[in-house]
């Protein structure tokens, strides 16, 4: 159908992540060359943003040790935006000399959540993104940095995290140097009226500084809060390929919101992704094969496309 | 969380469709004895509506011919709204003399998927739900008469339904004589656009007489459907636990919404629905067991709650 409710975009954009937080959250260690052909397959399939890794130690996460590589090979594509996750200063300088578009720098509004997983406290994550911001601008870099604040609806560990706690975090982020801000629901703990209500206080505090909304599908709502997401003006979302990674700590459950299920939604809508799902779902087919054992997630692929489904034909402009 | 949206209802029903139609879509024949033991463990997890049955000849559906038994002992339980489907004159007396609450006539906006399931065009209906009103009415029976239009969002078969052409026949119901509508999107073909703006026509026309939505998750949108309707005004949505029904032409597709899933969405916005979602868990593995290699649905059973979630406290009043 045609979009006739005035309050959705006419584009918006899906960025796949699955190459960093779906593949460091399985046991599967894909090898360089099938991730190179994910990367070329899903923009040849229309994606114009890719999370490609992560500039961890490689004894810590070596799903991702191969980051470096797969960023030269992604600055292939003239028009691929290339973003890696960065836990530090350290990592930062690595994405800096890789010359990534874009470095997201997670903090988790959780203390609890902090501390166990990151070994600072959110503040001292703030502190470390003034120093990124530092380097980065030394550097004569164009590298963005994004400030993605998670366990912003709650925490596994620690329960209840105050909206706030989540917004003054991303003030501060802000003011710390951030180009960009985020926000996750890393646990699943989110519903559409949560959603509606934190985001729409963020993107009031950021403005045009507001990136992009991170969903997982833990118990079901994913779609639906990118549907609440929308309604208030968030145009990017995280997703990650037959919907892998997520929830180390709820086996089985789903994990990110998957890519071909939303492209399938915001295409249905009449949003324009740039997305071309067949392409998409034949590189699910791939990765499915190439994952054999671990648990995908999706419903499109299963169903098929409704025979009423038309794409819109426009792809959107990347705003970065 | 409370539920601070304005936009969003203090209280909805889930209706549990599971008996029909869930259980009409798969091969498992459920006995009589696990029925009522369903229906009452349903109403002790505080569910008060349950479509219990459909009035058809056995000879077509063997799942549900011990529907007259189940009305009689639905009935048993006071507070307890029964409904059932009939699909024609002959059902709707058998669910006037079983003295049910509440009988939905199936009508399908599709004209090629009315003939291929009810071998009748979509006026035929209309012209029988004429019938089912004047005899319901020369009975002195208190049994409301429900009109579901489905197909609302297209169709396997058809392809493209036309909104004037459901928004129709559902006014041709509304002058038959149908106490109550409801939009059900029987193929899995509906986004929250889509939901918003025929929905939102709909309440137009029928008012308080409008009655619940009806939605399949074939392609993972089922509850970003829901929170698209919840935000224009409805208040009833069927459901099935386990997300069990549905699509026999997507095999291991997800068919109908899951209870579960939709009561935690629900509650976790601060909308109360009465409903114990630890019970219903209790009850969706025992109904798991009897259904022992059935594909089921759902997220929340395997995730679990969240450590935040707190459900509402009060319970719907029945609106009937």
């Amino acid at each position: 159908m045609t979009n006739t409710s005035p309050r959705l975009p006419s584009a918006a954009v899906v960025r796949e992540v699955g190459l960093r937080d779906g593949l460091q959250s399985i046991a599967t260690i894909l090898p360089t060359e099938q991730k190179r052909e994910w990367i070329a397959a899903a923009h040849a399939a229309g994606q114009r943003e890719i999370e490609v890794g992560s500039f961890v130690p490689a004894r810590l996460l070596p799903q991702l040790a191969d980051t470096a590589e797969l960023v030269a090979y992604a600055r292939t594509f003239p028009d691929l935006f290339v973003s890696v996750l960065v836990p530090n200063l350290r990592g930062a300088e690595n994405a800096i000399a890789a010359e990534v578009d874009l470095m997201i720098v997670p903090l988790s509004a959780s203390h609890q959540h902090s501390l166990a997983n990151l070994r600072k406290t959110p503040d001292e994550v703030v502190a470390e993104v003034a120093r990124i911001r530092a380097a980065r601008d030394a550097a004569g870099s164009k590298t963005l940095i994004e400030g993605g604040v998670g366990t912003a609806f709650g925490c596994t560990l620690q329960g209840q995290v105050e909206k706030s706690e989540v917004l003054r975090l991303m003030q501060a982020l802000l003011d710390a140097g951030a180009d960009r801000v985020s926000l996750a629901d890393t646990v699943g703990y989110a519903d559409p009226a949560m959603v509606r209500e934190l985001f729409e206080a963020a993107m009031e505090i950021a403005g045009e500084r507001f990136w992009c909304g991170h969903f997982h599908d833990t118990r079901g709502l994913g779609l639906a809060n990118v549907y609440a997401a929308l309604e208030v003006g968030v145009r990017r979302f995280d997703a990650c390929l037959a919907g892998i990674g997520g929830c180390p700590h709820a086996p089985g459950a789903s994990g990110n919101v998957s890519t071909e299920d939303l492209a399938y939604m915001l295409g249905s809508m009449g949003i324009a992704t740039g997305i071309d799902i067949d392409a998409l779902l034949a590189l699910r087919q791939r990765v499915a094969r190439w994952l054999a054992g671990e648990t995908l997630h999706g419903a499109v692929w299963q169903a098929g496309l409704p025979k009423t489904f038309a794409a819109p034909a426009a792809r959107p402009a990347i705003a970065a």
